[in-house]
């Protein structure tokens, strides 16, 4: 469980730009690309066999986002087809950092350090990760 | 309790346009008026007396959007000052049917005709109004 | 152009729900099916070779919805995969009627029909639907 | 100009808690802090005299969110009244930095630190913060 090696796998979630991520200025808005990070963690999650909604009604227990550090370097514009990245950079027993791009091909449009958090649903305190769960977890970085 | 009678009170609550509500084209996102006619909904409620929040937690019911006609007659612009309105227009022991416009100073933007139903937050069934409330909402029509 | 003959193609596009769809309510927010919807038509134009952020500043011409009629019959929840189809119902030279569900397999959460209209993007005033798209459209009703 | 200099102050926004900005972990939906930050910061501008669609209309310059680094702290639920404060940490030529809060009475639910670009709407590079902006904006540092 020691922390911080960096991670050689890295989670790919396409997304697209419809006109509900957009606004007047004719670039995505800001805090869509956190929508865009959430979409791709919980499909990271989906792809190690575990599903958010089963997760909280089954285990009670919720993942909640505790801290974000984002650089928006390039704007992303109507229509285009992007990739929201992740890739996990610590395993704690409560909590986890992951780091989430949004690419365009080879261009890093933003980037976040993302600390998120197990919580017990019913109290809202830190919980264990899922035993399971963290040992898939451990096997990524 | 008969419905149909036009209201002689309308209800306003302003919003202003933010980037949030805007897209590439420069405008309003469509679904964003209902996001305003949401808020004016909530706030109609409150000024009644009838916190949505409470009502959920201690009546287990919760008011749900069954159908919406809505038109979409103007475009609105980042940074103006906009009014939601609510009139009620009909009442039935589990529904209700309201006229929810966004304007500007005496332009109506976009027009519509809102079913609101009641239903048992548990069961998901159509429930009664609380009595009260519904005390209320008969005076408004 | 004869209006209103039932198509015999229906598009289909896949959404899952994530926690930004969602409410307190626990399920979808209302206004969110018409941001599903609005990517059904991007699209469903999109795979009729006609990409919206090309049409928009290479004809000058936007798509705008003018008319929505819903009906929410069943919430959808965390996690689920749905489905938003598209039919054309009617063509017209400047708008068109398209009925758009949200499915989760064989029920209809959501049955929308929707008025788009095609306008001229400095003007604002309606615009014939360009030629090439018109005839493609056509084909489908 | 020197940065730095911790200001006096702060500016406040209310901010209500509606269904739209909450989630089905029945708390506010964490991307959406972000656009109650949005708010205050178009109010902030607003009440120094600057309405962002002006300057954007007129001066051509556009204001960008660089970077946000953002803890969340405690959640907020629906219903809710809540407060957007606004703090100017750094000014410089074409950028600043604010500290962005969001309290409820005397809690502090998430505290952000907001770096905001000025750029040329046209060539989408860094442009002079307007003179008379700048002046009113030292005032405040």
């Amino acid at each position: 469980m020691s922390p911080a090696r960096i991670s050689g796998e890295t989670f790919r979630f396409p997304v697209r730009v419809y006109y509900e991520d957009t606004d007047a200025a004719g670039i995505v808005y800001y805090a869509n690309y956190l929508r865009y990070m959430e979409r791709a963690r919980t499909e990271w999650l989906s792809s190690l066999g575990f599903d958010l909604a089963d997760v909280e009604r089954v285990l009670g227990i919720v993942f909640v986002v505790h801290r974000v550090e984002i650089d928006f370097r390039l704007p992303a514009r109507l229509g285009e087809r992007l990739e929201a990245t992740l890739t996990l950079l610590e395993l704690h027993r409560a909590r986890m950092i992951a780091l989430q791009d949004v690419r365009r091909e080879h261009q890093t449009l933003t980037h976040a350090r993302v600390t998120l958090a197990c919580l017990n649903r019913a109290s809202w305190r830190p919980a264990r990760i899922p035993a399971d769960l963290h040992a898939r977890l451990e096997n990524l970085i």
